[in-house]
């Protein structure tokens, strides 16, 4: 693969020596990150479940939730990326993958406009 | 900031494509784009759920689920830089803030081996 | 508490059995099980995702969406329900409780028509 | 149906009252409610994160988690009922629809202390 689709090394390395200065890395198994990760993500849903859609493209930027939305995505990935150097994957190569799937799936000229998942896209 | 702790670049610009040629702009409104980070993230849980800690270790090697293991973390990493990228946020200044707060939050000395929250780290 | 506001005692001991004939008590750690609650919350999650608000309303009578809504709110609830048992929890107790704090939380006068969260309601 | 599987409108009356005298209704469509479901089950999974599966168990009487998981549980139930009501599905028909799909789905000569999906059941 000769295109960096995502390079999260940085992050990791960070993380890595987060957890080992803490030795964190015993409450560190791939479940209890998940969970992690999960947790986080509810704490990002909160900030938006009472917004309509239209208010939800100012999140980043309005006064009332823009450091909010910041610190969530960042734990979100942060949490995400400490998962996959717990498990050894390789996220560019898992991304790459994944797209030629749903390139795939999701043919442009079946799919346009439709949100309708891939499995009905023929069904009347 | 010298150091490049994450570069999604490369995903954020194959998923703007992807989503223009399909006409899925409407849908991805940031609210949406949360819920489906939810949803992938929720598909990431049940392959953990019944697993012991000991076992989530193999889970990005073992036959059974190592396939479906690097899927739902591709789609969790391709939801969340969709959902970075339609809201502007730069993931890699995001994580750096974080990364700051969180050293001050959990000074290593008090830290050690310990798994409790912050706020808690002084109670009784 | 004179008034019933939750009983689940018939769903909890057919959930109990199912377990048991199966010997699936082993798998079913409060832990676990807080694990599959949320994963099957990301299954309803994925089934809204991309709904309008307004769409949203009809989702349990739209012909497309209907049986899996109704399937999704019940494996949801079954796992709840299955959580709460096996701690040893009074959701009857947990829920009036719950009611009085949110009661006192946001007060009526200043609650009205807003959806800023209770810690936010005197700011600015 | 002559069995009582569960028995919700104790609450839903309760948070259908509470909603009104707040002006609430307007935010409770049920596409922000799965994702007030989805929050509050983030938040509970936090404190299960950390935990063993076998510390997991005395989370509901652990003078630490107590207070905190039987808030939490009520909050999950309480979404739920809300979304059940504002949806107008019949919990108790959906949970007996769902446990008779799933007696047929895992017949307990095969799924006997077997975490194992339904669909995985009869692989090698």
């Amino acid at each position: 693969m000769d295109q960096v689709l995502i390079d999260v090394r940085g992050t990791a390395v960070a993380l890595r020596q987060f957890a080992a200065e803490r030795d964190w890395e015993q409450f560190h198994s791939p479940k209890n990150l998940v969970m992690a990760l999960s947790g986080e993500v509810g704490e990002l849903t909160e900030i938006f479940q009472w917004m309509t859609e239209a208010e939800s493209h100012n999140a980043a930027t309005a006064l009332k939730t823009k450091d909010a939305v910041k610190a969530e995505l960042a734990d979100v990935a942060m949490y995400l990326i400490r998962l996959v150097d717990v498990l050894g994957v390789d996220l560019n190569v898992a991304i790459a993958n994944k797209l030629q799937i749903n390139a795939a799936k999701y043919p442009v000229e079946k799919s346009r406009g439709v949100s309708t998942k891939y499995d009905q896209l023929n069904k009347p």
